[in-house]
């Protein structure tokens, strides 16, 4: 009988209880055993739940208990939770997680830790919601060299900038609707200006690149700036405004950034849609390889924790082992070679003489100025053709490969 | 060290020596320890290749080779492919394969012979080439019962009918520049008569639902009586044809089939263009998730090859267990309820009256004719709201939802 204790009994929380108990029969099938959950630890009480009576409020018995193989943290926020993760691996106990934030913050202190105590420390749901990513990661893309990881990590920010591109909405108009439909937060700073995003790309580029980066400290732009006029020029251009985590190694260095970009039609992030997530994966041998998926929700996020159950019940998982990034491995984002979208001020004359400094493909007139997509340059060329050519710049935005 | 055998020194086994070699450093840090390719099965002799030594063209010496403890087949064909695994695995080896024809025709009996040998037997490559599809399907949707997988599963077919839409090709022209450009065989019947697609949906039907459907028994149509107004029509009605293969469980019966359909823009499958190939699987907690790259390849393929390798050199995984299929395991076609695609000669006053019959969203004249997709219905209803119509079918096709 494999022993759980679930750390927080929120929407995830109360979504793994689901999962593990509407599935019991393939899940326990799947392990070879039965499993129980012992205990569910919440501030809160929950006498009306059919699970009410395992609710307690303290971690001590649950750290005591040596039959609880495997803890679920789905606590949110980085303190208590990343104390508890550590007294639990401490305890001898795998542990799984949805919470990138803890991911993120302490991820190689917590890897370190579950392997010098022989457990797990899993956490698929930490990113992309129940997207198989983490694991396809590790496992299916192991042979390879990785070149660079974007994508769609925010589902709230891709709900809104679909709702600009599709009804002509503004930005606070469509922010608005995301928060009537409980897309969006009352307070929805986290999602927009991109922290969120932050965190998962920082996960992911540690998976590809073994170097963990601060969310902190990397580049961050969310999307509170964006206009109509950019999702206008943008769609003229073929392309559509998404907010993208992205990721590359340049030379010995890691550079992660979240900023939105200009995403074309041919690129499959271009047609992810609403509160979906995409994520695509250029690797040396295997190409480019695209997930997508409910990036968030109960039931699809449960369902990555309770596969990450399943694999610290039942395996010794290798576990990555991640440097936490020193200033020589952070890269620049200047340094960062891509091509970006211009909209300057001015006519058609101008733009002739404007487009020669860039080089370009696809050119639109609109609202007295001109927009188009530059040849790949990396940040000091980009400002140097911007001052060369004399014109106004009202903005530019990177553009996905 | 591990020792592994090579069984097949084609397109896929020497891309699998290439990844090995290419990529040691990071394949060998994974694996924890070194590895060597000591054999290399063929009927040619590779004088030339820096692994010529390792040349054999008997499986004898693999088998009787106590040391090698992981043997990729990548010969192709059933036979003596499906020989040479079976008596490979009885000799406790571990088996991981990019061969569907072997894994469709005889699946079931090798994951027993691999249980009851304790090794492993692996197939990543044998659908989707490189994409990680297999293992996210067994471990990361482990906590989900599957509801249904539709997927393009053929980049021959994709590239084909990519033509057709976006240079209004007709099959026979496509099919020739397919050819010249080295993605068609000069004998394209496995690709465009369906039973590449067929082989790999009754895998993925077998994971999703633990029964092995034959592939020469599953209903399969190509695409070679697609037409260019089938083309046009689709379009019209904001759809693309695609070449899907196809797998739902329809009460306690599976049903598993590979046929043209429409496939709305919606959905993440419309976008797939090219050689590429698309697997959208829809489950119980986690709604529909997508997995999109590179099909087929050299390079891809062998990633996925030496994805298996590892696992299989590392791992104990725990492998399905699959029943062949009994009749009574098996769906009607027919039972299917789906929307169709219609396409009826007549004007649009006919268009009125007929319509009524199968209630009907988007709607077309064309061509003498008129085109609109009808409301879900199984086999039998659509044969009847036909003949209740009493006008001329030209053609009907299933639309993917």
């Amino acid at each position: 009988m494999i022993q759980i204790a679930l750390l927080g009994f929120g929407v995830v929380g109360s979504g793994t209880a689901e999962v593990l108990t509407e599935n019991r029969t393939i899940i326990e099938k799947r392990l070879g055993e039965a499993f129980n959950i012992k205990y569910i630890l919440d501030l809160r009480e929950f006498p009306n739940h059919p699970l009410g009576d395992r609710v307690v409020h303290d971690i001590a018995p649950i750290l005591a208990d040596p039959s609880v193989k495997v803890v679920a943290e789905m606590m949110g926020g980085s303190h208590p939770a990343y104390e508890f993760t550590k007294a639990a691996l401490e305890a001898g106990k795998s542990v799984v997680t949805s919470n990138k934030e803890v991911v993120a913050n302490f991820g190689t202190e917590l890897l370190r830790v579950a392997r010098e105590h022989h457990v797990s420390y899993l956490f698929e749901a930490s990113v992309g919601g129940g997207i198989p990513i983490i694991r396809p990661l590790r496992d299916d893309l192991a042979p390879n060299r990785i070149f660079s990881i974007s994508g769609i990590l925010n589902g709230t920010t891709n709900f809104i900038l679909s709702k600009m591109k599709n009804d002509g909405a503004d930005f606070a108009d469509a922010l608005k609707e995301a928060q009537a439909l409980g897309y969006a937060e009352a307070n929805p700073a986290a999602d927009v200006e991109g922290k969120d995003a932050a965190r998962k790309i920082v996960i992911l580029a540690a998976l590809a690149f073994g170097v963990l980066l601060s969310p902190d400290e990397i580049s961050v732009e969310g999307i509170t700036k964006i206009t109509k006029e950019q999702t206008e020029v943008a769609e003229a251009l073929g392309c559509a405004v998404k907010l993208i985590g992205h990721t590359e190694r340049i030379g010995d260095r890691v550079l992660a950034l979240v900023s939105p970009h200009l995403v074309p039609a041919a690129s499959p992030i271009h047609h992810v849609d609403g509160v979906f997530n995409g994520i695509l994966v250029d690797a040396d041998m295997l190409g480019k390889t695209f997930f997508y998926g409910a990036g968030a929700g109960k039931l699809p996020t449960a369902s990555a924790v309770v596969s990450d159950i399943l694999h610290a019940a039942t395996d010794a998982t290798e576990l990555p082992t991640w440097e936490k990034a020193t200033p020589d491995r952070v890269a620049d984002p200047a340094d960062r070679v891509c091509r970006r979208a211009f909209f300057f001020k001015g006519c058609e004359r101008c733009a002739e003489a404007t487009k020669a400094h860039f080089g370009y493909e696809k050119f639109v007139l609109r609202n007295g100025g001109f927009a188009f997509i530059g040849c790949p340059m990396n940040g000091k060329e980009t400002e140097k053709a911007i001052r060369a050519c004399g014109k106004e710049l009202c903005w530019t935005l990177p553009v996905l490969d």
